[in-house]
């Protein structure tokens, strides 16, 4: 189950510019996790959200019992990126509905044992898990918009979360810690028990009670367009765990290597133009090729 | 045999300051490669260089018949670090004796089959290089300085090298290329056959003929001073290769390896400290423990 948003994004990079395509955390991160699972959507939109998109998502198979419509717009970002692909220069961001919204799940999603609490205000996060029936694995993801004006909140929150996402920057503001790994472990001590720091085209961390591990990105031919790589890494690294008995130490490494795996297409084209038609073969192939870059 | 600088260095970094420590990047790489090889220093030093640090690379087992002392002081390089450990701030550099240096050879170091040219004008660089007789194995190292000044002999000199080593920066300005793999491509095209480009913190990656590999840093504890980390990686690296019957993509990803683990000693102490202690246990230990960590 994914909570988070759902989006039209207007972006423009070097490759060019797109106008209120499909976006929003949700959206990235079901896309990457329906290779592994069934992907239940938790987010609103407005009166005005094309059925186009509706009707898409719906015939991906996802499960959008819990994707609210309210009077008002859809959530809106428009963002570019320059040469530097790892700032997003967020151009004007228009949170219609999203204020007014409140996650209720269906008896059926309350069951669900693998939840992903994409960025959004933590007491939003905390009321879906607060609705949950003992979930197998939580993960949160979270901003420095968050962590500067709801601290108390998102730390409460992750005392109940197992895994916590951040990027570099956020992890190094939360703990004043410029090292990853301390930071990571000292991320670690508001509770998850697993904490995975992304550093966008440098890779990826991950911290926990008996190893931490780390991983480059794969290095794609051509950055088109970041947005939502990260929801994208976290699809496909939870995705792959929500199908495995155990999250064990192994299972987390194939995990690193399918969220990057899965990253890497996303951020190949514009929004989700790639991720929309990616197959497992393709995936499979691309983490072979990885393996044999990787000189270990 | 590395023909590089030997310096007189003064550091300070967050962890504390260092005043007219050896360095340099003939020391650093050569206490890198010494776990593979007996290395040849090519270099110049004035007459204030110290007796105690003359010995101590006799001690180590160095070839210094080619380290001339002329009439001046040592090369000074005073630098600093702060929390963003990738830039390094120059705070002076007093070049002494080196614009007076041209490299001699013995007629047994002109048979040498592995040589390193650390940064230094590509004009001393190409005059070692003529003095040899049918070396294997040429790599290059140059810096900005030297493409902005003298782009035409560098240019030159990459066509009869086999490696070249950058870092990020300089392989993006040499190639206005943003794609570090494309950069790399375009740089074979100058010449060498294999081109290495190092992102620090963020590791290192190889591009030749058949292959692309890609290799995270080795997550060091605490980063102390990260002064003579790439020239301690190409010791690392060359020294590796300098053993090997065969260049081969085999060899050439073990050798990623050793560079990658060697440098990251360099980074936790000051300057030379804690790579004079190092030892081969010490390397292969760290080289295990990176194996665990990266999750392929």
């Amino acid at each position: 189950m994914a909570l988070g948003t759902i989006a039209l994004d207007t972006i423009k990079t070097p490759s060019g510019k797109r106008t209120d395509i499909l976006g929003g955390s949700a959206c990235h991160f079901a896309l990457a996790a329906r290779h592994f699972i069934k992907v239940s959507l938790v987010s609103v939109v407005g009166q005005d959200f094309p059925k186009a998109y509706r009707d898409f998502l719906k015939k991906k198979g996802f499960d959008l019992h819990s994707v609210t419509v309210l009077r008002g717009h859809t959530f809106i970002w428009k963002g570019e990126y320059k040469k530097d692909f790892n700032v997003a220069i967020t151009r004007r961001t228009e949170l219609g509905v999203l204020p007014g919204f409140k996650p209720r799940l269906s008896a059926h999603q309350k069951n669900i044992k693998t939840v992903f609490l994409a960025n959004l205000d933590p007491d939003i996060q905390a009321c879906l898990l607060g609705q949950m029936h003992n979930p197998r694995l939580v993960a949160l993801d979270s901003m420095n918009y968050w962590i500067t004006h709801k601290p108390k909140a998102l730390k409460r929150l992750m005392k109940k979360v197992d895994i916590y996402f951040c990027n570099d920057a956020e992890a190094k503001s939360l703990t004043k810690e410029h090292n990853l790994f301390k930071a990571a472990e000292a991320l670690r001590k508001f509770g998850p028990r697993i904490v995975i720091i992304k550093k966008g085209e440098h890779g990826v961390l991950l911290s926990c009670d008996n190893a931490k591990m780390i991983l480059p990105a794969y290095p794609v031919k051509k950055l088109v367009d970041p947005t939502g790589a990260g929801d994208s890494f976290a699809g496909g690294f939870l995705g792959y765990l929500a199908k495995r008995k155990k999250i064990s130490l192994d299972n987390l490494k194939k995990a690193l290597v399918y969220g990057t795996v899965i990253a890497s297409f996303n951020v190949e084209k514009f929004g989700t133009e790639r991720t929309v038609r990616l197959n497992t073969k393709e995936i499979n192939q691309r983490v072979s090729e990885f393996k044999r870059i990787i000189p270990i």
